[in-house]
């Protein structure tokens, strides 16, 4: 029996009904198909940990993280009890930060079993990379002056490396798709950031002859994914334009509450850390609706970063069946709860 | 006979081909209805002239602009012939900037006769109201290092006076319509102009106690464009969000050529500029297939700016008339030429 040791925080909001039937989901198929198990580490780091302990994590929270194969994490933040910037900061964005996750994969993917909004989707299937260090979430900046002449400056900050690294990853797993990739620019309106984003992705192409490559306006990709999602195979982008298009990536979907994602560690001194893309859902919570899916989703992109890709594709192959069957949420058009939705994913994956 | 005196700037690309076209619809309508004339005068200034003089404007280029009534603008770019942040800032950029014209509006709306991607788009009927001064485009910031060390900071500069100014902007036009502002942040990410942005956002709304406020962050604005666009009324975004919101915006109508821009100069010392949403549209420039309609639209709102709106309101009725008849471009899926569809725009504008 293989052990896999995971830290787990629920966080907020729907991310503590979510959680558990994600880890009960993952518990069936690990030992059933996998002769795997994992062992579960729980912290409480979370809005209301704030409130009582006046910090997001305890000293040693990022030291007692850091021992696990990986973090699973469900959704943080309530701007009812702290402020966003603080609540996501001291967390979220925290581990993202001091594990050096540097990279945010994203896939966006029509679901056999949910209606898109769109009239036409096509079968889109991509995969949002986006950098996840550096770009225009960053500590630098400020303000001057108060009352009418307030001034507020925030720095956009895009290092070589960290825009490299992010392209690197985006053409090494176009290779192992359809061999196309679309970098996320802003180029003709902001003039340094964004030349010099152009300036790598064109430099980094140069070692990837066989992958084909266009640039497209962060603008205008928003709305091809909207007119033609089908079209893309690989979108590499910024911090923020990553998390953007990864939301649109999601509405697509169906659901923000389908979409899933992996903060990745590369230089392996630390957890990669594992998100869905939606937040905590302070309106539907307690009502035990949330969407199960996005964490679930979530738990299947660990599996495969944790070397089991096969017991992955047989997860994402059983959610798309139950969702076929009609097993939904209502955010997705169905009426089922979200424990009704989990119940019959782990039943399916224990009789397979 | 009242006479209205417009400097054109048909601009690159499909510009040069549905600003002629606009035109004679604007003819067609103020002279039929309105009493009124048009008087223009046509501007090389696009990327060929680039190529000619080194600039993008002649050195008195705008001088001569000043004296108009307005602007009515094509389309400006052509990277093949000239980096987008040389042609861009050189021209369109730079007016935005020397007039003065610190807002742009863009409406999106659901139109009769066109499909939407979306398969519910439940009669949405929105205003972008972007500040168009400042913020993320600024051409404060630089690069530092070469090579492997290289790296570029790219500064976004919100003013007191920028922001307040666009919300005050966005908040007396919700006044006219459902009394309903969204705006969008991201201060869970972006943490020292987006707090300031929602400060400021607070404080105006409070002179506007009539007026319900919603703050959203633009991932998730940009996913409820497509999942519910029906909810909005006016959304007030910075220069960056707002772009990428209205070409969402544009997506949702059903293609980027039917949506219309207006970059409005607040304090009377320059003219106001009129530009579609679109680009100049390499890939089709020359097949006589550009969608007019962004362009005409864009007409009216320079109509309903210089005081017509009964004369605007009457050029909307119509386009929406032609476009149910089936008169309609490719990309909107009919198969009429740009002409066709103007020429069916001004005859029944006549005949009205
Ligand atoms: C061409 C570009 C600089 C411009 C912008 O981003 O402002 C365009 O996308 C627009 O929206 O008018
Ligand atoms: C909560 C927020 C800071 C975060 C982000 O923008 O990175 C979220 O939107 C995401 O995409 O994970």
């Amino acid at each position: 029996m293989k052990k896999m040791n995971i830290g787990v925080i629920p966080g907020d909001g729907v991310g503590k009904e979510v959680m558990p039937e994600a880890v009960k989901v993952l518990d069936a198929i690990a030992e059933v198909h996998g002769g795997l198990s994992f062992e579960y580490k729980s912290y409480p780091y979370s809005c209301e940990y704030y409130l009582e302990h006046g910090k997001m994590m305890a000293d040693d929270g990022l030291e007692q993280l850091k021992n696990h194969d990986a973090v699973f994490l469900g959704a943080v933040g309530n701007p009812q009890l702290v402020p966003d910037h603080i609540s996501l900061w001291g967390l979220l964005i925290a581990i993202r930060r001091e594990f050096e996750q540097v990279i945010n994969v994203r896939p966006a993917k029509q679901l056999r079993g949910i209606q898109s909004p769109l009239a036409n989707p096509k079968g889109f299937d991509f995969v949002v990379v986006r950098e996840n260090s550096e770009g225009e979430y960053s500590e630098v900046g400020g303000r001057i002056h108060r009352g009418a002449d307030e001034v507020a400056i925030q720095n956009a900050v895009f290092t070589r490396k960290g825009t490299e690294r992010a392209m690197r990853f985006a053409f090494d797993l176009a290779k192992e798709r359809n061999s196309h990739v679309t970098s996320a620019t802003k180029s003709n309106g902001i003039v340094h950031s964004m030349p010099f984003w152009d300036e790598v992705f064109r430099s980094v192409g140069e070692d990837y002859q066989d992958v084909d490559t266009v640039s497209n306006h962060i603008d205008a990709l928003a709305a091809f994914l909207i007119t033609r999602p089908e079209a893309f195979d690989v979108i590499v982008a910024s911090n923020l334009f990553g998390d953007i298009l990864t939301d649109v990536g999601a509405a697509i979907m169906g659901s923000i509450g389908v979409a899933p994602a992996a903060n990745i560690n590369l230089n392996g001194k630390f957890p990669s850390m594992f998100e869905p893309v939606h937040g905590s859902a302070p309106d539907i919570v307690g009502k035990g609706i949330a969407n199960p899916v996005g964490q679930i989703w979530t738990g299947k992109m660990m599996l495969d970063h944790l070397g089991e890709q096969e017991l992955g594709q047989k997860l994402l192959d059983v959610i798309e069946e139950v969702l076929e069957a009609g097993y939904k949420t209502p955010d997705i058009g169905g009426n089922a709860t979200t424990k009704e939705v989990t119940e019959e994913i782990a039943q399916r994956l224990k009789a397979l």
